[in-house]
């Protein structure tokens, strides 16, 4: 990995130490210029001209999305962003009374949101399996509960978004495929920072967002939806994307995975999402994986030293993202104290209302996310910006 | 109007004829920039940071798009595009078995779509009201359909998306009022191009987008949803943005129309709407509609003397869309002609498969829709130029 020519694509390197990758990360020149070039040629010809104009290369997008993850090119929609990349999955499964969802206690609370509209609207019954102690989903558990029968979706995240933690997703996928049930993966803080393959996992429909891990633009994400239930499952919104009107009382649906988008959209920024998913390629998923874990893990073995700080992360294979407290000095002074370093350093505070874990963390964590771009020195920096923080 | 200050403030106007509004219109450089800018922040401190930075800005962007269509800044939701802003206001509406739905002959396909599956998920019924003779909805038609009872829904354009005809708004908002039936007005094609104020016309419910006549970005659109009424509908999709997870089985949405959003958004897309929103208004909307009009006027004019052109607008008041076909030279052949002429000229195929009104008009018309910016010069060039594209 070429890292100072990474950093020397990333304008933002120059004037922030970006630890908020979980948030959005720092997009790299050949992304925003790809959105930049598409903007501009809009403002030149015209937004529906410079479209035509960039047919081929939008046709193209659904290739690069599907190598991303190990999918067709007809089994990728494009939405604008992971919520409703998960909303159109997920609201398109026809529950029956009583049929019941799994999901695993570190569930993304507006996944949570979803389920209960469907419990409400259709009578599905929500369980959470219980974790196996690290947080991950328990997957004894899984299979006791998936073998009680009736379980129509498994729906579970790949990595949460403010824990350390990552669900053992491949081996849900087995056992959901054996009980017959559907594999809804939330891949939004996973798909750029991992090496993700829908085939390898097993899922039936994945969820995944540009602007974080994948250094894409805001307003885009995609769905996976593998061919045999795109083919079954009926969009909770259509339109002329998505199905044809034949007449007066029928219409027909879109038969690939096309059918879960609406026509329009943000278009340069469709580009983006495609040239992010080629740059992270040329870089290679593997090394991106492996030199963000590192970093997180240099990250929790620093801000584990400070006197105070507990470092909240479970897993038995940690994540991109580190979650810490510190006993007396509340998590947004922290924040708010990094932001102000004569080098700002950008993290988050991880805030929950209820959630199903809710009671395992304190409600207020400052969350830091690096990926593979960020430094060894820029980690070290942070770590020392927070023990000053906390001296006061 | 100060017209050589706002073609000189359109890039495209150097280089297109451009006469496709109707499509997506030539932004204006103070929408790009807006976007720019907010884009270049983002590269420069990440993507949240940029927003945290901006935060004035996107509240503010509520009270602008507000004073565009004559609402209060809490009964506006920022939406991807007017499709999902329709979406997200139709399908909150639980319809029971046997509930009316009134429309009009010339209503969008992607929502009679919806209608469709309205029917066929909750047993609404689905009612074409008959045209007044100009394409218009009838409004004694209406008045008698009204009184036979049981209309959860009157659901019509403003202006459709291929014919010259505007719809009576406000005297379909009386009519829907007294009934006691919710009003839903798709107003894609009228926000920018007319004046449009929602108590004016009675809407309970009003969709809208960005690119077309208003010259925003893509990607960007916005829900009009009147105070009483969005606090009663439960919007199809929930997320953190619309509703807090209060507890194990409960959520609260939030009370204003921000329930109909997501969380995620193209922030700077959001930026530059409430932009083109701010130059529509500083230039007028009536100003604005009077000119379009007029260019229109002109166009129709224009294009009803060369031999075989039939303009197909219909409409009593008519609007800034023009739709025409040659008797013997096809419509693609037209655009394709228009397109390779010395100066560019922007114009578009309408393409139709089933419509209500389907019967009415030849399939492929070629669609010509001139807006404020646009010089009768234009004008009278594109109508040279069709008839040059005729003659060989």
């Amino acid at each position: 990995m070429d890292l100072d020519r990474i950093r020397e694509q990333t304008p933002g390197c120059r004037e922030v130490v970006h630890l908020n990758n979980a948030g959005a990360a720092l997009q790299p020149a050949p992304v925003s210029e790809t959105v930049r070039r598409h903007l501009e040629l809009e403002d030149r010809i015209g937004g529906y001209e410079a479209a035509d104009a960039a047919e081929e290369a939008l046709n193209e997008s659904y290739s690069v999305l599907a190598r991303l993850v190990g999918a067709d090119p007809d089994e990728i929609a494009f939405v604008e962003n992971a919520t409703r990349a998960w909303d159109m999955a997920f609201y398109s499964i026809p529950f029956r009374p009583g049929e019941r969802i799994l999901t695993t206690t570190s569930e993304y609370a507006s996944n949570a949101l979803g389920f209960l509209q469907a419990a409400q609207r259709h009578g599905a019954v929500v369980e959470v399996v219980p974790d196996d102690g690290h947080g991950q989903i328990c997957l004894d558990s899984l299979a006791r509960m998936l073998a009680d029968g009736n379980v129509r979706l498994v729906a579970i995240n790949h990595v949460p978004t403010h824990d350390g933690l990552i669900n053992p997703a491949a081996e849900v996928g087995k056992l959901a495929r054996e009980a017959g049930a559907l594999y809804l993966l939330d891949a939004c803080q996973s798909v750029g920072q991992l090496v993700v393959d829908v085939r390898e996992i097993g899922c039936d429909l994945l969820s995944a967002t540009g602007r974080k891990f994948l250094r894409g633009p805001r307003g885009t994400g995609f769905l996976y939806a593998r061919r045999e239930v795109a083919r079954e499952l009926v969009p909770p919104f259509i339109d002329l994307r998505s199905a044809d009107w034949t007449g007066p009382d029928a219409y027909e649906l879109r038969p690939d995975a096309r059918r879960f988008e609406n026509w329009e959209r943000f278009v340069a920024g469709q580009l983006g999402l495609a040239a992010a998913a080629s740059y992270a390629m040329d870089i290679g998923l593997a090394a991106i994986e492996e030199r963000t874990l590192a970093l997180a893990a240099r990250l929790r073995a620093g801000l584990a030293e400070i006197p105070g700080v507990t470092v909240h992360d479970r897993g038995e294979r940690r994540s991109g993202i580190v979650a810490f407290t510190h006993e007396t000095v509340a998590a947004p002074q922290i924040v708010a104290a990094l932001a102000a370093a004569p080098r700002r350093i950008n993290v988050r505070v991880a805030e929950q209302t209820y959630r199903y874990d809710a009671g395992a963390r304190p409600p207020l964590r400052v969350r830091v996310s690096p990926h593979y771009y960020n430094t060894e020195d820029e980690i070290d920096l942070a770590v020392a910006a927070v023990a000053t923080a906390i001296t006061g």
